[in-house]
């Protein structure tokens, strides 16, 4: 069954952390609203009166008749498929646990530039964003990658994963968290990484796996920008 | 086994979603930060360097050796183990997919009143709350409680649940958040469910549940207070 990924087209966004584990997992899978007229498929879809499970948001995933949205429960289900997950259910939740976190994080690097809503520009509340991104760089990073060092450093599977000795889903979403703070705050992310040696080894590592290295490549791979969800201004990174 | 839960002791906050749960369930759990020197115990153990699971932060609940963070999370654990989650893999999905939308809604009316981050008091941030507020107030609410709505009454099991025709961990949040959002924006959220009348009906019977009314006449339920997520300042609801 080819999966179908609905997602805005423009954007790595939060669909990014579900097109990583389709890749990785050299899943069989359309990227919806990349297609032609893609973006009206997708809007469509929302629209469906039809549907007992309709997504509040996406991105979500088809499979067959199962329709799954909110990234970390796409993550949930395809972890399973595709042995990027463990199955013991302890260790499963756990991985589950940190791409909560992650997604905790993601939420407040979009609010970076967004701290007034989604229904302003960005130069409609440019002051407001100076103002909670200097939290978000000063503490916030750093809390979060601490965390991540910590929970590498005390795998009981080495520190090389966030889990067991082989890769999770969780990993390829820190990976993407890292590069998209990489992109938008280089300087406080780079100072803030020289801290955490396992999550700068784990972002090459991921990197590097033959899978994700040809999709980075490939034009699948849609450009850092600033409609998305980090976005480089360089004068809230000083 | 009795459960032990982490939580801040002076709120509702996150930890609500769980403390629902377990007394819907009957479960024998302590709320630990709320015994005597519980929130040193709960500091203490966020500390500690011999969990290989450490939570990032509260709430987090242990069963055992089992220790797991993250309100969603949570929830997943406690909803199979008690009959408040269907045990069919999709629709068992479906009710966390549903849950991680109520967290997104938490986290947005968490930021209607500190719109430029934790560290600043509402004080500091006042004109900027005021101008988040009037877009969640106006286009947020709704958009939440119209998705409620429509898939309260699209449950094939009937629209007095979200799924199926028992009450699930989804319904208890439900009831939860609507309870915040009355509290926090009395007129508007009023307004709004004018609007969703299986929302409202899902809320009233929650309510009514004898284990639920119950703990809501006990002094276990904390009050809704200015410390909370929810926060009751009239400037925002008008």
């Amino acid at each position: 069954m080819t999966y179908e990924l609905y997602y805005w087209p423009g954007i790595q966004g939060r669909g990014e952390f579900v097109r990583l584990v389709l890749e990785e997992a050299a899943a069989d899978y359309i990227d919806v609203a990349r297609q032609p007229r893609g973006e009206a498929t997708l809007l469509a879809f929302l629209e469906r009166q039809d549907l007992a499970y309709p997504p509040f948001a996406p991105p979500f995933l088809k499979d067959g008749n199962v329709i799954i949205g909110q990234t970390a429960a796409i993550l949930l289900y395809l972890g399973d498929r595709h042995g990027l997950a463990p199955k013991d259910e302890a260790t499963r939740l756990w991985v589950h646990q940190i791409q909560l976190t992650i997604a905790d994080l993601v939420g407040e690097a979009h609010d970076t530039h967004h701290p007034l809503g989604a229904d302003l520009y960005y130069e409609e509340q440019k002051p407001e964003a100076l103002r909670r991104t200097k939290h978000f760089r000063k503490n916030r990073i750093h809390k979060y990658l601490d965390w991540f060092e910590r929970i590498l450093a005390r795998n009981p599977g080495g520190d090389a994963n966030l889990i067991g000795n082989t890769v999770s889903y969780a990993d390829l979403s820190l990976f993407q968290v890292v590069e998209g703070l990489l992109y938008a705050f280089p300087k406080s992310t780079k100072t803030a990484l020289a801290e955490f040696p396992r999550v700068a080894a784990l972002r090459r590592t991921i990197a590097q796996r033959p899978r994700i290295r040809a999709y980075l490549d490939s034009d699948r791979r849609i450009k850092f920008n600033k409609q998305g969800i980090f976005r480089h201004y360089p004068e809230l990174d000083c």
